[in-house]
């Protein structure tokens, strides 16, 4: 292998795929990144065996062939601290690869690319096609949710659920329960369970315009122009998340409510109640506003009164006020709306939307029993 | 006491004595900050008993008085968190206060005032006024040799060499000794080792013009027009700081070389350096350039030709890349040199300054023994 390449977009290739450099080393093969000069094209791949990612940049070929860079976490770092501009690049001995630039030479160890695991074959019959800004949207809208526990691991995945007109996602911890659901151009239907911190890193690396969907029983595969991302499935069956839904007709009050007021003081309220489970307690006053309170043994209490709509029965609740808070954080509306059913039944929070909008979130969350 | 004041300037307040406060629960007061309301100022104090911190802020004093805050640091996260603007502040009960703003109060638990410690009595014959900008040079420049090592106290700490007209800080860890030194109009003159810790406290809080010195036996003084800052002096005998410098005559290479392309390739080299103890090496061929190398068995190694005017005899070293980097990233001017007298004895390295400059920065690093 010998090419020339730009600082840039050599750093961008392995940063890209540098989230699926595994940092465990019981195969160390899995700690490299294998590098491919085809076609005037660099191709870099990496897998911890739960994801697998792939990333191609431009690159004026001399010589084709691969390497695979040993410590790739490493060889990250060290190539963001080399200078702008040419970088060229050749294989040399057995395995390993010199990069030259300026009047300098970097030597870097190699490892044998047979060793390297192949990417999964892309086939799926589910398929589609959005945009990688709504895409993005879903996932920051269902992440909060997903749970952290590893003895029910469905639910530290975030469910696809894939209709032809419509991706939904879902995540619950038992606690809350989030649905974020947008229209899109899909191909057959099914549900994949994918790892939220997967999930999480899949949002962090897509930049492009849009993301293509292929989904099979056991692997997902997103795909940009430049990357394609490989996710295995977790196992299991996915609860029916619409049945969890309170029935319309039961709602008995309704508050809307401008949401940075409300996030601010949450996040005050949050603060005192932190020593208490983070119980934050909401009454919420008809016609007029909602009285929060909270308090600390150690620290204190605060009340507030918070400007809002109500309509219907006034009533008392507790809530968890982190779990609030990560739902305020991610409304992205200016004013969101709560349905509710008296102090024991689930909270519906919403953001309040356009009547254009193709999308749907809810943010379904439990309240605490307190004495 | 009952008080108007900005969220702002509150804000402001316990932030800067917020540095003081003990995170250490041994005697509970110490975790508090300290309100006192007089003469339309409020007056915030807080100590660990290593630094004691005062600082004051204009405020609408109804009713003078004092309270202690019980819990400092969470105190500092609720009145971040506080809606811009006026807040209206009221002792009750013994020692609590309430906080009003918008339709909203804070009841906060206070502690009895009567605990606080005192401030230290404001003393010193030494003294002496320095621009802030400065002084805060002056740290940073040195902090970064101060020793980790608890077992030699003294040098663990900055040692301010105070005379009539320079101030002069000085840090060691034995293997690398920094001395900045600047012109300042001062009366009297002494030696005293603060806590490297504290003066980098400091030069976090100090933001106002200049700031003043008053030096005496077992506290420094440190003050601006609103904060006052105490810290305690270490113990011991400094080691006479100049007898460790080379002497000038014994000089055989001189190099200088341009700061930010050095501290570049110093950074790559010592990525690939650091399984390795860090150790860069450096050959400085005669009216050419810098050669330097670096490897690690498990990454690989690099090498670079660095441009540099270099006199005298050419020779090979070894220094710790680390080192070399603190120095480069605190030299603050364009190009650097570096006195050397063969690869055993120590380098001296200064920022290339300007003739009117009343200044003087000297880092002095030991070379590497390697085989």
């Amino acid at each position: 292998m010998h090419i020339n390449c730009l600082k840039e977009d050599l750093l961008y290739g392995i940063q890209v795929v540098g989230k699926a450099v595994s940092g465990k080393n019981i195969l160390p093969i899995l700690g490299g990144i294998l590098i491919s000069a085809t076609d005037n094209k660099l191709i870099f791949r990496a897998t911890d065996l739960d994801i697998a990612i792939e990333c191609s940049i431009g690159a004026d070929v001399i010589k084709p062939g691969s390497i695979v860079v040993a410590d790739g976490r490493r060889f990250i770092e060290i190539v963001r601290q080399l200078p702008s501009g040419n970088i060229n690049m050749q294989s040399i001995n057995d395995f390993d690869v010199v990069l030259r630039y300026s009047k300098a030479s970097l030597h870097i160890n190699g490892l044998d690319t047979e060793e390297f695991p192949l990417l999964p074959k892309i086939e799926g019959e589910v398929q589609g096609n959005i945009k990688t800004e709504i895409f993005n949207r879903l996932i920051r809208q269902t992440i909060i949710a997903a749970s952290t526990d590893n003895s029910r691991p469905v639910f530290t995945g975030i469910l696809l659920d894939i209709k032809e007109d419509y991706l939904t996602m879902v995540a619950t911890d038992s606690h809350r329960l989030t649905i974020s659901k947008n229209a899109w151009n899909g191909h057959g239907s099914g549900r994949y369970i994918i790892p939220s911190r997967t999930m999480g890193e899949l949002s962090r690396i897509l930049s492009e315009e849009s993301v293509n969907i292929v989904a099979s029983q056991n692997h997902v595969y997103f795909q940009t122009e430049k990357i394609t991302f490989v996710s295995r499935v977790i196992n299991g069956q996915y609860p029916d998340y619409r049945q969890v839904l309170p029935n319309k007709n039961t709602y008995t009050t309704n508050v809307k409510i401008n949401t940075q007021k409300f996030l601010e003081s949450i996040s005050r309220a949050t603060l005192l109640a932190r020593d208490n489970n983070s119980v934050v307690k909401l009454e919420f006053v008809k016609e007029d506003n909602i009285k929060m309170s909270a308090s600390s043994p150690d620290i204190g209490d605060i009340k507030e009164e918070i400007d809002a709509v109500i309509e219907g029965e006034s009533f008392s609740a507790a809530y968890n006020g982190r779990y609030l808070l990560d739902a305020l954080k991610v409304m992205e509306s200016e004013n969101i709306t709560i349905d509710l059913t008296g102090p024991v039944t689930p909270g519906l929070m919403r953001p309040e939307l356009e009547e254009e909008d193709q999308s749907e979130y809810i943010y379904l969350i439990l309240p605490i029993r307190v004495n």
